[in-house]
């Protein structure tokens, strides 16, 4: 069974969007895994198909009505569907690789997009809906997101990267932000290659990009380089 | 002058993708912003137009040429573009909501795609791009992520969100993440609308929304509830 994702939208025409080229859409042509875009709107109940209505209590913006979003969630989601539910939202938590790593070791993501001002809390919670944050920013809706999230899953999956795969991961993973990447020409408008870089040292280069991952994520990432000194402590 | 957006892409055809639809699609239409993909790899010199070589020191991955992507930069940046030139990278300062406002604010951007295992680091240097971070998972590459932040950009720009502008961001300005939402109907599978919210009372309703949300950012985001509480303590 390939990873497969079923996109809950406003805009199935946003799908598969930039995921439709390069690796992502080799991919997809493939049949490594598959997408599907879910229009919610074919699933309100009058005849201007309605899906969203004023916030109870009042305020801007409209609200996605709870069964309207419940009957198109349900309709994606057969008995015993084994796809975890995700709900793109500011207010969830924070995406990370090691989030990406289990998703795309899983059998797929059912991804519910959000638009206007929110989405009503009881199909969240009678839907068990995982709120997914991918940034501390405002976007103009669930979409952006879930294209995001679904190219940091389909990247990990069996066959994609193929010998694209390399080392970002791994040094991010590391817990430190990668060392600074040059290659030829030796010189750009007089700025040269670090000479121990074509020194030959392997082990004196591998000390290097140590120092400078660590340099550099104590510099920008104070946050994550306390997180990996506590990491490297706790394993001594 | 309306907000432009040049972005430096091994993948010009992944552009405007889900920008080209619903808000930010009508207001490129309509002109509010200008969208511009530029391919780096007609930069190249040679007859097989590459773009990436091995990196010096050795490892995995190929990395984006310094002279090559600087051409491309160059050729987009006439002298005296006022435009800040952005790198999307995961080693780059998080993006914030802070930073997005302060793009929108200004006359566009310049956003270099990184692909492959990374860029010449003296590209980065010589040109002086800022790396910028949508969160701490890996990409396939740039493109994603600068779907994201143009996403969030054009959402600000004056006459995109129209009557659609909403409390969404301001909430989440505050420091704090959204409460929860609800609109009709009132009974959804046995589930009601909190009661308060119906009451009329818009002093308690406030109230009631404050401390909701003050208790999902400190359940889900201490790291932001502590931000919030240093901030109030120091405007008191």
């Amino acid at each position: 069974m390939s990873f497969s994702a079923t996109v809950l939208t406003l805009y199935p025409e946003m799908f598969p969007g930039a995921l439709g080229h390069s690796l992502a859409g080799r991919a997809l042509e493939r049949g490594d895994w598959s997408l599907e875009a879910v229009q919610i709107r074919d699933f309100a109940t009058d005849r201007h198909r309605t899906v969203d209505d004023t916030p109870a209590g009042g305020g801007a913006g409209m609200v996605l009505r709870a069964d309207i979003l419940a009957k198109a969630i349900d309709h994606a989601t057969p008995d015993g569907d084994p796809r975890p539910k995700l709900l793109m939202s500011p207010r969830g938590k924070p995406l990370t690789q090691a989030r990406v790593r289990a998703l795309a070791a899983g059998p797929g993501a059912v991804i519910v997009c959000g638009r206007f001002e929110g989405v009503d809390q009881r199909v969240i919670d009678a839907r068990d809906l995982e709120e997914v944050s991918i940034g501390d920013y405002i976007l103009s809706g669930g979409e952006p997101a879930a294209l995001v999230l679904l190219d940091a899953v389909v990247r990990l999956l069996p066959g994609v990267m193929g010998n694209d795969a390399s080392g970002a991961e791994e040094s991010f993973e590391s817990g430190l932000l990668e060392h600074p990447h040059y290659t030829r020409p030796q010189d750009f408008e007089g700025r040269s290659i670090p000479e121990i870089l074509t020194s030959g040292n392997h082990g004196r280069i591998a000390d290097w990009r140590r120092g400078e991952a660590e340099r550099l994520t104590a510099e920008r990432r104070p946050d994550l380089f306390v997180a990996h000194q506590t990491e490297k402590g706790s394993k001594k």
